[in-house]
């Protein structure tokens, strides 16, 4: 029990780090000593010190016999630090307890074993979902090169996001707004597609949340047809944006964005439209390990179509729009229900006068 | 506070006649004598007797100096029963407990006007604003001639509720439908358009859940092309079927439905559908307080554009059809956010594994 406890504040601690440390896992780890936290710490911004060296430092002393609770396996190579193995072993602790182990084949088992080597009791598993669940973008873009993929709708009772006319602002509520903004803080990424970046010509920051990093600012335009006097280009030197396009883009077009700042990320097609797959492939190679996409229609409807969303975060508001409303996925070609793309509730709450509702990617059997 | 505790009791009873008592109100009576319940009654199936003589008649000899508590003013004028003013004047009661006032000519303030002449001591606004709630569709009746309006839409994620095929069996999960069911049989009607009574052949029934009297099956149809072969004509002599027509409709097809057992209601257009104004009158003066109306879009539409709904129910589904679904709501003309009718949040919880909310109609300021 009380060890499920300690995991439960190490998990939370380890969540502080999601979106600001990437490309390395938001790991949290606590210290105890005779039933008192002596240590706390969580993988820095930018991904260096890990957790375990930030919570040795401020138990000092305290850490020698001391209990041990960390979210992800302790790393066991040599990398730009000495791994944490060596400096858990170093502090004379005693027990450490893992939520989940490692999957990287470099620190996989070998960080447990250097433990046990050295004489400390180490424990597996202790409320292992729920550590897979906060580092699966890690676990994803380690096993399948891929980030974990949120995908959130804003829309009407009705399931629009917009009129017929194209007036979206605003359909949610501030409240709703700024949970937003709390959940791209969350994600290294924010993406949007290309027609979203034209209708809003939005910022995608995290704007009155103190966090140390904005997230990367992805935008999916096959032709790279984005308005170069919009916000995404004046500010592309001081908030990275990344913008993945077909290798069909236009050479001037190319050389014309990078001169603003962007990056570029080519990517292979999909009939017209560029690969969900191939997309998700460039953000893992660039070491992303969380990807809030934000829309529009055809983007979240490709997205979908090739199974690829792994939460999906739904704002419901009071207001109705009827047939002609802009919807909030737009055409997947499905023709029967057994192939529509499905999701498990994992809860629901009212933020402000709107409906949130989490769901997740039913795993395939 | 106890007195809040009593007309809670007295709510909770009342809203067990819903559906089951119209023309007449939902009421519900408790009498307390030295702070035991001695009776309880609400408005029995048909709408008589009334809550007040079924409480008075269980409470008997001890209804001498108790308390009463009813969510509505006693009824003061000779109907088909005697009034209830009078049958709690002849028991002694020392006090009456009142949530709301009847808006009725015929009772409006006489009710309490008759106990207070008695001796009685009369306090009325104890929980006034859930009454007023229970009440309203007897209300409306009695002030604007139609009953109270609730709209349930069950759709997928992106507010669809059949593929564009027309495969609508199941979006949401049985949870969600047996839900529905208690919804009918809190309603005095059953409402569909032409559309899904063709698309569905539905009983609109309630199965399994034992109510006493089904609602009546109200289907909207301007020119009456409903299938013969179906099952509501098959069954409009068992449960009631009335269909909402169009004065253009066609005499051989009146006729052949009124040989069927159905009831024909003829409405004025509102351009070319049924009117929602007239429809909700012709409703309201057959005696319907409480009507649910279960789709499809082209009705939806029509009674949202209209602002004629008071309720507004949506179940979402785990599942996501893209731009091709069958909309929920059909088309509106809605061009500006601004004129898109709204609706305040009043609930939201998981069925099963569906989110169902619940909104209200926002007043006109």
């Amino acid at each position: 029990m009380s060890d499920n406890r300690y995991m439960r504040l190490a998990l939370s601690l380890g969540r502080r780090g999601q979106g600001q440390c990437w490309p390395n896992p938001a790991v949290g780890c606590v210290i105890v000593k005779d039933g008192r936290v002596v240590g706390r710490g969580w993988t820095q911004p930018g991904g260096r010190p890990h957790a375990e060296p930030v919570a040795l430092s401020q138990a000092g002393d305290a850490a020698r016999g001391a209990t041990v609770y960390v979210t992800l396996e302790p790393c066991a190579h040599h990398g730009q630090t000495p791994p944490c193995a060596e400096a858990l072993i170093a502090a004379q602790v005693s027990r450490v307890v893992v939520a989940v182990e490692d999957s990287d084949a470099r620190v996989s088992g070998r960080g447990l074993a250097m433990l046990r080597d050295a004489g400390i009791e180490v424990e597996t598993g202790v409320m292992a979902d729920e550590a897979a669940r906060d580092l699966q973008g890690f676990f994803l873009k380690t096993d399948l090169g891929r980030p974990f993929l949120t995908l959130k709708l804003a829309s009407t009772l009705d399931g629009a996001i917009a009129t017929a006319t194209g007036e979206s602002k605003w359909i949610t509520g501030p409240e709703a707004r700024r949970e937003v903004h709390a959940m791209r803080m969350r994600h290294d990424a924010v993406m949007v597609g290309g027609g979203t970046a034209r209708a809003d010509d939005p910022s995608l920051t995290v704007r009155e949340l103190g966090g140390e990093r904005q997230p990367v600012r992805v935008v999916v335009s096959r032709r790279l047809d984005l308005p170069f006097m919009g916000t995404l280009a004046r500010t592309a030197r001081e908030t990275p944006v990344w913008i993945a396009h077909g290798a069909d883009a236009d050479a001037n077009l190319l050389k014309a964005w990078e001169d603003l700042g962007a990056e570029l990320l080519p990517c292979d097609l999909h009939g017209a439209q560029i690969s969900p797959v191939s997309l998700l492939q460039a953000l893992g190679a660039k070491g992303l390990t969380r990807v809030f996409c934000e829309g529009g229609g055809a983007l979240a409807a490709s997205l979908l179509s090739a199974d690829v969303v792994d939460e999906l975060i739904t704002f419901n508001a009071g207001m109705v729009l009827g047939a002609e409303g802009y919807p909030a996925i737009g055409a997947m070609g499905v023709e029967r229900l057994a192939e529509a793309p499905r999701f498990d509730l994992v809860s629901q709450r009212s933020v402000g006068r709107d409906v949130m509702s989490v769901w997740h990617r039913i795993e395939p059997h």
